[in-house]
């Protein structure tokens, strides 16, 4: 294993540190319990909106601390949920008054350790609604999860809510926007190797030298099937057909396509699966109006990608469109 | 090899491709002779900057076309230098009347190959001005270069001398500018693995399993020496004490720190390599003003980084802090 890092057990911590003094301007790192949150604080009479998971996905979920976007984020250890201590004080961390929503990527421990926090936030009278994420259409009932895992597709719910909270919108008309994309966002990777959590030092599954996993999960979680390597185009395809399926596209309508870097994969061939994919798109008389395409949701130094496509109407794409101020996503600020 | 890619001999067109389609509000492609230009046009009345320079150090230098960056960047092929006729075409898109500043980094066929352009371009009536970034402290006289190399300080000089240009400022005065930031400006860089340039279809030079290379350059050109497996604050020392002694920084002057990633190593992983230089910088008495992480010039999916430090005064930090807009850079607009 060769890492740029010190002793495996301190690379969260490390890095938040050194998070917190890249980006002094939008986050303030509170090392116990480990939370970040805007470095202005909570913003009164606002939803505050606090999301959290295992580390090693970065820039998610700490990146997208800021104007516009969350205003808290609680990392786990590496691919670990955090415990409901840190998402409580982050709750409280994030609270203005108009409640909070906690955006939960649908894993077992995230799922139940965010409903605590929610519990024990609900007996200091802050209101908590929470939402779930499951865009992941490779596969049910996973490694760590019932029903569908939360993937890529967090990125745009947190986005999006975001926007909404900003512009005003209460915690019940924000949950809705949340779930709204939900509702009209589905994903589907692929891995071209696996990755190496630092504690464990090896990789957390084996590929062959000439095989990928389709459908892979973001901690390396088994998809649906492996199949020798195969060219761009191919595999571009293989991920989109499920995920257009599962959401029921037609003819016409607008949609935002996001491919996603894994964290080792070059943006170079990103672009060439984008490229496939908007050809693709534009064969069943698609609209793609907005696009995403960077490493946006990671799993270490993993070599894949994953397509997303959500499907947009007129306030969806102004939310998108509206400003965003966080160290991973700046726009129109 | 695997890579999502399709035949390798079309990676960088049908990556351009996917990014002109992806971009649209920011960059316009164009496929023969390829170079990338602003969506808008050239600005009449505003110096024109153009870089480039082979592919595969994405989103080096076609993510960095827009609103107070560059005007245009023409891709070569992957690590090969474009040839004149494209550097041709994109000074001609990118001169609004009052002159076109060539970016160019220190190696031989970028050197030659934009002065050749330049020449081509005086006959055409455009005055052509060219800045050579070598701010590489590992090594003199490298593979395809003589003197030293042009790396991440590259993206720094192109975010200051756009911001001079959008404010109006000369040509004269614009490689002023840039021609300061070179001046001011250190990097070094380490690799932990090597990449696949993908027509090659192997790697680009070997390591051992426990072996990194100190002062790698951006094709994997060999650095100062190799050493075992280190840990990420040993590695950080020897990148940033070479950078300091050869920029000769004295006690409380104020400095922007930028540590770049190579393209396969993690996000969390560069904050541990920054985590680390803060702390080594503020021993020697330097003030970090201004902060950059991330992947912002790789070597396809190399695993390394580089850390790069830039002296600032009042001017060039007006100009770092001065809205940019393109597709992989973005503040205040």
């Amino acid at each position: 294993m060769k890492k740029l890092i010190n002793n495996p057990q301190n690379v969260v911590a490390e890095s938040l540190r050194g998070f917190g003094l890249a980006h002094p301007e939008h986050v303030r790192v509170n090392e116990d319990p480990l939370f970040v949150s805007r470095a202005g604080g909570a913003v009164q009479g606002k939803v505050g909106l606090v999301s959290g998971g295992g580390s090693g996905h970065e820039p998610l979920h700490a990146g997208y601390v800021g104007v516009g976007m969350l205003d808290a984020a609680v990392p786990g250890p590496m691919f670990t949920s955090p415990t409901p201590e840190p998402i409580l004080e982050a709750t409280k961390a994030a609270d203005g008054g108009a409640g909070v929503l906690h955006i939960v990527k649908n894993y077992t421990g995230d799922v139940l350790n965010f409903e605590t926090a929610a519990e024990l936030a609900e007996a200091e009278d802050i209101t908590v609604k929470a939402v779930i994420v499951n865009d992941d259409v490779a596969v049910e009932d996973s490694l760590y999860t019932a029903g569908r895992r939360g993937v890529a597709g967090t990125v745009l719910v947190e986005k999006i809510a975001g926007a909404a909270a900003e512009r005003g919108d209460d915690l019940d008309a924000v949950a809705a926007v949340a779930q709204k994309v939900i509702d009209n966002v589905r994903s589907m990777g692929v891995a071209l190797s696996a990755c190496t959590v630092p504690h464990a030092g090896k990789p957390s599954f084996d590929l062959e030298e000439d095989e990928i996993e389709i459908g892979i999960g973001i901690h390396g979680e088994p998809g649906r099937h492996r199949i020798a390597m195969a060219d761009a185009d191919e595999i571009t395809e293989r991920l989109l057909t499920p995920v257009l399926e599962d959401l029921k596209v037609s003819d016409g309508e607008e949609v935002l396509l996001f491919v996603n870097g894994m964290g080792g994969t070059p943006l170079s061939e990103l672009y060439v699966v984008y490229n496939h994919a908007r050809d693709l798109l534009d064969q069943r008389g698609l609209k793609v109006t907005r696009s995403l395409v960077g490493n946006y949701i990671t799993s270490l130094e993993m070599q894949g990608a994953s397509v997303t496509v959500l499907r947009l109407d007129a306030d969806l794409t102004a939310l998108w469109d509206a400003p965003v101020d966080t160290p991973a996503l700046r726009r129109g600020l």
